[in-house]
């Protein structure tokens, strides 16, 4: 009988959001198991989160660091941990588990500061341990077959990326009635020095490179904050220029009305065209330029091997979301266990972002409100 | 810390496709632990399968029955079994379960034969055992809210109900191939006196009553074999008379070209009209007569209670076909739960379908295949 | 400098709807002027529209057999008639025009009885004059590329045909109103013995026939008026054998909320499919089996010849109804001409509806009617 | 009886596209009749043009000018003249008419040059003649339903404005092929320092400033040629800053496979959002924010008088770009007739671009290139 792998999480007790969408992606293929968890900085909150979550109450920890420390002493402790708390609290925990000889799977974006950011990037790279990044966009089979026919030429050489991101549910001060996803977003003690940026830009930034296949070279922003007494930016707009040639767009948004998870890319090269939208994410529109656009279909005719990697149910029966998001987690299992069986892991399973993108991540954000402080100036990104 | 229900299994082992989806949704909510199964009627296979799925071998049986009686003898034992063989092999494995005081989780359609089914069904009226059968589009949070708004009167009486459920995948004597899938359900000794008709129509004539409020009273149909050599019906197109007085249509088909699993209904009553496609699940249209359409979305503005209990993300993150699968196996834990602790379950976990709707299943299998032989003329469900 | 055909026109006054697009769809393309009319029963309401549609008072006449007779006496008389009456007065002007001579363009039903319709039938069998009947819809561009590729081939031998049209507006008893276009279609005096088939399902039923490439053999159907007093139905449903082995269905409706003019056509054959629907018309998708759709765009890649005839202007840039409805009057033009100059019409304006198609919508209607009445049993149309 | 207006027409010979396109915006609602033309430079192909639309050949002159001069001393003369040249030939004709007193209808940009602008707007000044500029999109019945919504404060204070418009007709060199459109657009004698923002992005800054309701500040623009040996932008892509205090961006592409004609607007408030898409011009979508969103149809439920006065036929009659269009023919056969009667003319119809519209797109093109050149600076629109 196979064994599941040890799952520790730091964050994501009740009240939390991404937490459970952790969970339920770490279940979904059913390559995890939870056993220990800092659910919560309240010690109360932190067990009747273990309680409900059947982790046992002795591995109900305070803090991560704790975590990382009692688990790594197990014989039967976690191998891998989850830090899905609010980005300023990335670091710490991440840092602790790596040094402790633990995986980690942080969400996103990496932290709340360039500084930390560097320090987690050296534990990182003084670790044997592995991370992962949770730009869970990336495992949309259609996704991933998009980014596969761009590396294949089948558009030809990219001349322009557009991507998206818009959403509305910061429309109002919603920060100010206690909403405690919206509080920490709007914090810059906790969010770092951007908002919308910073929380779904990257996630806009990410799939364009990941998809476009070329790095941003240098980006031009401007950041508004446009509900009253806002302290960090709700929407912003930026142009691109990618160091392949292409050029492009960025527009990110809490503060349009009706959209409620927008992302969208579209990439145009000289041969054809592909388009991709989060909301609808078993269809990618392929143009061939000159020729009636083509629907493909996750599961259908037109997939390709590297989407049906990605992909559980036939076409038709829409996955979603949670099962993109469970596509970092199977994928990321199978390089522990190619790790701790010392083999080369499946190349399918290799597309996990991981502290590179976190990094430009970072760097992207930097550039982004370095730009719009200066009146919306080309910055390069480091 | 709660502890998880106990769920074994019948079907479902290597190169099957229903088993799987079953699991994940059992795991999905974290409700069940897969502790036994009956996966092949290969032994060999049997126990690769269990070997993968993290059963015990011991725990890998050979048959339905004998996991039934092993099981239900065990402290530690299955709580609950789901059926997920192919038609024929539904009886006789969930009325083992039944008798040995065990739930049972069954796939659609209830059988094979209206024989079976009776059989069935008196084995669950004398058992003190819960019957779920898993017409899994009932769990999408929008066709629950849809058959909430017309029980409320939203769209007034209603007067027609479309209903159509095309695919595509046997439009090709794929069964020849050897492809599985298509072997047994294009047998009458496996899938019974239909073909489309018990595979897909059951579950549009399911869904038409489930959101229509009203029981189909009469019906009207043609089948046909549109692919040379195929001994059951391949496309059928029937009208329906509902008792309540509404009026409708119903077309099931696995030869229409590029449909992949086009389920759709739409309801239209005095006051207004719904329209909901399996495809597009997330959104639920809602026409109020002489005024601009509504497009309520899973989560978002106008997504009622009803839909909020069986959704577990913020609107735009997509959810699919199986987080609304699962929503059948989070629903009936509760239902079990209640059970155990000698409690009422909460009502709004009643909505599984269960062995009333199986048995409607079959009459309208019999009613679609009578009528076609007769040259199409009105037959009454029993 | 060439000169435009004269045309004269029977009904289409002021208050009716018909009749303005007839006159757009004769201006659209330039080959046509209004010379005359007999536009209202009303004698002064007729001389008001005469005056504001650039017609002399003395060409304003007070029956359309007057017309006839006075148009066809001047050497600068009308050419050709447009009558766009309610059906009851399409065949008395008709006979008269076609006996003096004179082209008709008549709008659908042919009439509101067989009797009627036949005696127009015998009066263009024996005129030299020519007659066209606007069932607008095949001159959509896509739906004759529709018709084209399944002539040729391309998605093999049909197998099913499901056509669609519901609307909304006769939801509540609008007749009771004194809203015009209700009152005379919900009347049988003036309507036939149909209603919504008689209005918008002889519609459905050509578009069925002039894409699939099969004539209805037979039909059964269900003729039902749900709005309380209405004496002719407002909904019907119907499954349809056509005679090349085709299967399929035929919805029409007028009491279907959010449903504003949806007529809708799918066909299906063993090599692939053809979508279109009437209010995105520029989009005609094509399944090939095994592949993905591929989205046809009026004037795109992969609009066909056949297309490019009915087109005037680039892809993207929206044409509707009243191109539509031109086409036929720009066809009809070509034809007319010919005949003028005695030489054969260009084969692509070759596509419009005449008294065959007429005489067919007639024989759908009471088929349709004698079933339902019949308790839905299949009518063999005559 | 009613007369139409008599119309002249510089430019718009066999060949050319836009020139068909006005002489059915002009014919469609019967309130113009051609009767002159400077159809082509190329006299024999004037002529000719001449005869087949039914222009005397007598009225086919050399030049704008000519037909300005010949034309206001007829006493049957146009009293109105389209000019519809390429950018470049668009000032000279134009001034020549209104010193002569003609009306003029102009397609725009107006003018390829800032200073031929200026002259000609003088020329309007100095002219009791009346101006129109075609920026048709304007014409479209839900556009000016969203300006109206926007004005009544619907979706709250503006905050975002999103406009786009792709094409994809010059992804390769098409102006080496000898093809005429291309080649005067790409030349930058013909249409002037820019290519597609000249051409394309014009209408989408109008449709920005049209509906949003505030003028366009400043731009920050970038425009490439992707196409090699392209001597003008073929992509460009802009930050806007409103006066109002919106932020914005703008695209425009010909260069972006699988777009044909891709105009698209969102406007978001802080109330709700707004948008439209060309390609879909029947749809407006409403989303008031913490509501479904809701689909207000040309026609249909939620339309408004402003949408109702820009219509034809009911709702599901799908009409086009070449209804929108005619609008503008439409509503300023309004503004010509009042001024030959000496009245006011109906508000309906004063929504028609003028002059002033003209020198902001004028204006327009000139920041962006300005802008792109500086290095993507802002720049403030004169």
């Amino acid at each position: 009988v196979s064994r599941r792998i040890r799952l520790g999480m730091v964050g994501g007790g009740q009240g939390a959001f991404i937490g459970g969408v952790h969970r339920i992606a770490a279940r979904l293929d059913d390559r995890y198991e939870l056993v220990a968890g800092a659910f919560s900085s309240d010690a109360a909150r932190g067990r009747a989160s273990a309680a409900e979550l059947h982790v046992a109450p002795d591995r109900a920890y305070a803090s991560g660091e704790e975590l990382a420390a009692r688990e790594s002493a197990r014989p039967d402790g976690a191998e891998v941990v989850a830090i899905v708390t609010p980005n300023h609290a990335h670091a710490a925990p991440a840092i602790a588990c790596l040094r402790a000889g633990l995986h980690v799977i942080c969400d996103k974006p990496l932290c709340h500061t360039m500084e930390a950011a560097l320090e987690l990037a050296g534990a990182v790279r003084e670790s044997s341990a592995l991370f992962a990044l949770t730009h869970n966009y990336t495992g949309y089979p259609l996704v991933r077959q998009a980014r596969d026919m761009v590396a294949q030429g089948v558009i030809g050489a990219v001349r322009v990326i557009q991507v998206e991101y818009p959403q509305d549910w910061l429309t109002t001060a919603l920060e100010e009635t206690g909403q405690k996803q919206a509080a920490w977003r709007t914090d810059p003690a906790r969010s770092g020095a951007a908002g919308s940026v910073g929380d779904i830009g990257t996630h806009a930034f990410n799939l364009a490179e990941f998809v476009g296949g070329q790095r941003v070279g240098s980006v031009l922003a401007e950041l508004t904050s446009f509900v009253p007494g806002r302290r960090l930016d709700d929407d912003a707009r930026m142009l691109l220029r990618f160091e392949g040639g292409a050029r492009g767009m960025l527009w990110c948004s809490q503060v349009a009305p009706g959209n409620e998870n927008g992302l969208r890319l579209r990439v145009y090269g000289a041969a054809g065209g592909l388009e991709w939208a989060q909301e609808q994410p078993n269809l990618l529109v392929h143009t061939p330029f000159g020729e009636p656009p083509r629907m493909i279909r996750r599961g259908g005719a037109g997939a390709s091997p590297v989407a049906a990697h990605a992909t559980r149910i036939p076409s038709g029966h829409p996955e979603g979301y949670l099962e993109a998001f469970a596509q970092l987690y199977r994928d990321f299992a199978e390089q522990i266990l190619a790790r701790r069986e010392g083999r080369a892991p499946d190349p399918a399973c290799q597309l996990v972002p991981g502290i590179e993108e976190g990094l430009r991540g970072m760097r992207f954000i930097a550039a982004a409100v370095e730009s719009s402080r200066a009146g919306s100036t080309w910055v390069v990104l480091g």
